[in-house]
């Protein structure tokens, strides 16, 4: 039997994104780790066994990724208990929308926490296992808003520019450390829930490849992951083929 | 005797450029009013002070930036005592530098607590008072790391990418409202204690005009704010002839 | 009687903003150089006159800005006939709008030779004058289309993408030897013949302040010359308070 | 026999770059068509015999790819005798370094010729043949000047910068016309003749990684080719780890 692979850690699995990203991971042969509020375990469990299903291996975990101390806890247990993290992916967003006046500091404070504090947790988390390894790859997720700020998105276009700082902060630092670090700026809405329960023509703008599907976009990542060291990415933008920009 | 002209609020004056930043809107007949950490208000006093003997309105205010309920009072304080605000400066800074694995959780949230989340007060609390009468002036202060993430800035670049991402929406949605909102990228080291105190040729390099004076910079503040809304601007660098970039 | 005070060239002043900069600049005491295609010489001398009644110093040239000699024998015949050269302003737009199968390598072509080619020449002659004095002031008027293509301008975009690219490589080798090079990003319609032709609504519009006046965005242009070399700013953006950004 | 799949068109395979891109897409099955100045042709044809030793499809052109005439009939030659255009990558460099003063508008214009306007008739002649089709890829070699100006890079981040620009506009453009337009920003010295001739190191920095190996970048317009069309891709980066930037 072979030695066991390496490990990612996708920290926000709670969309199709993080799920499509969490099932190309598993399809390269790294044992994924996923994790979700706790809150939301069952299904984050249901998602593992289905990856296992096909052949994978994969394990859920319940977290609060803003908290410090539970996402020291992950680390360590995936470190002891799966295998050592090659990769590192932080996908969660936050993602909402109020006038400036009706912007609540408790509004500010929580988008921030989840779109950029817990960014920063899993990086330096990762940067802490992988530097003495001198390899790794922590992937960012953005957003249109982590590069422009816009009518009403002050809260969430201020966690997403701070989570983009820190990546780009770790990249400078760690590159030369051999951790590849890369962000990747999502340019448009991604197929799931909230799109086809919030935009009419769903369906159709789907069957038209206007709506980003989670697997198309997770590919990149994978590709991110296995880029060669002489020629890392460190920043790239995604959009379907009729998004305006 | 000639009715109350507005006032300016500068947040953050324990530095070289509030102050600075103070005397110049003092100068142009504004009622400035300063704040700072309340267990250095003695100094903000004798600012006040020093400002008034020089035909000035100033006065002084010991407020803890971060938080909500002080904001909100600052604000209320000010439009009942002194007058209606026309300019609203933040300028808290925070600079700090720690390798990624060094930086706790602890300096993350405090750097982002003082230069992003106390700003986005300050700009809510001035949009509140400002867009009912359809004008004033609120004008943030950035850093090199505003537009730049860095190795060993974390911290610092996340906060202060977020306060530029809140200007930038903050200028999107109250520019139509007659708000002028702008950013200053302070790109270099400006004179001051710490410059003094941890450049060795700092008088050297002052003479020959390769530090940041305070004056020189407030300048621009005063500028932004008298632009005619024909042609107001958003964003605008500053940096001695000499820096490189 | 007192000793001339230096020169400003303005290459471009075939609209409005050309000659509002101009009569800024020639209010500041600057003896005011001002180019123009030779055909529409006349129309400059005109303007040339109305300065000169209004008590400033100003002379007109018929230039073809493109040419390396005319451009040569500009700068020679102006530092020997009228002055040093202390500011030089280059303002020659050349907005085309073409889809891109449709863009003649004509277009393409002579679009650069206007808005980036001749200001490289301007800038360069600019350089070689004022270099070994070890002072003056070089600005650009930039566009949009400096800083993001379009649907429509790859013509215009790659032109004026390029002027940025001179300006700023410019300002990063002369800065250290005291030239300040700056670049004006307008971002709107300005007020003149063009826009009073084609917007129905121009006259309610202006009176509304929706439309750049020239002589509001001309006062940026002599705010930079004047800003103290401790604190010069690179590049800044200007548009009226209710344009999209 | 299976139908013949499509072609691809690689500009400027004068170097490590092209040739390794120009290998990449007949690996991929594409019929690769390669250009070269005529002086080159025999190099290239070498090239061309040995991608079709090893399998693939190629066919060497001598092109002044500065000419509208000998592009469009480039275009025309190819679609006739090879097959629809599939990919078009522009890949035609001009790096040159000179202070601004010792700039000669001869070089100011050839730089610009070369890698911007040659690279704007690549992608108008791709457009014309892969606008009808509804499908097609093209493909901008980009650079750090690209992004930046630099001292000393006047001419060469002009045109660069305007590449961009011509990119960008048609990827706004073109996206929603099926085309994918991409721009790729190399950032650090690619493995060839040059950098083993003027790097002293360049055999450790290779074996080390620290210099871009052009398979590895290669393999990343393949990707962009490949990207559907839900998720595409309009800019991404590339430099090996240790780059600073």
């Amino acid at each position: 039997m072979s030695a066991p692979t390496g490990a990612c850690l996708v920290v926000g699995v709670g969309d199709g994104l993080g799920s499509a990203i969490a099932r190309a991971f598993a399809a390269e042969g790294l044992a994924v780790c996923m994790t979700r509020r706790p809150r939301h375990l069952e299904a984050l469990e249901a998602l593992a066994q289905d990856i296992r299903d096909a052949g994978g291996r994969a394990h859920a975990y319940g977290v609060d990724a803003r908290s410090e101390d539970e996402m020291a806890a992950l680390f360590a247990a995936i470190e002891r208990d799966v295998g050592p993290l090659e990769v590192v992916v932080f996908n969660i967003g936050a993602n909402v929308r109020f006038p400036i006046r009706e912007t609540t500091a408790r509004v500010f404070h929580k988008v921030w926490e989840m779109a950029c504090f817990a960014g920063f947790l899993a990086g330096r988390e990762a940067a802490r296992v992988m530097v003495p390894r001198g390899r790794g790859t922590i992937l960012f997720t953005g957003a249109t808003a982590s590069v422009r700020g816009r009518d009403g998105f002050a809260a969430f276009a201020a966690a997403k520019h701070g989570l983009r700082a820190v990546a780009q902060s770790m990249a400078r630092e760690l590159g030369p450390e051999g951790i590849h670090v890369a962000h990747v700026v999502i340019d448009g809405g991604i197929d799931g829930t909230f799109i086809r329960e919030n935009r009419p023509d769903a369906e159709a703008a789907l069957a038209r490849d206007e709506i980003l599907r989670p697997e198309d976009v997770a590919l990149n990542y994978v590709a991110l992951h296995r880029q060669p060291r002489s020629a890392w990415t460190h920043e790239l933008d995604l959009r379907p083929w009729r998004e305006a920009f």
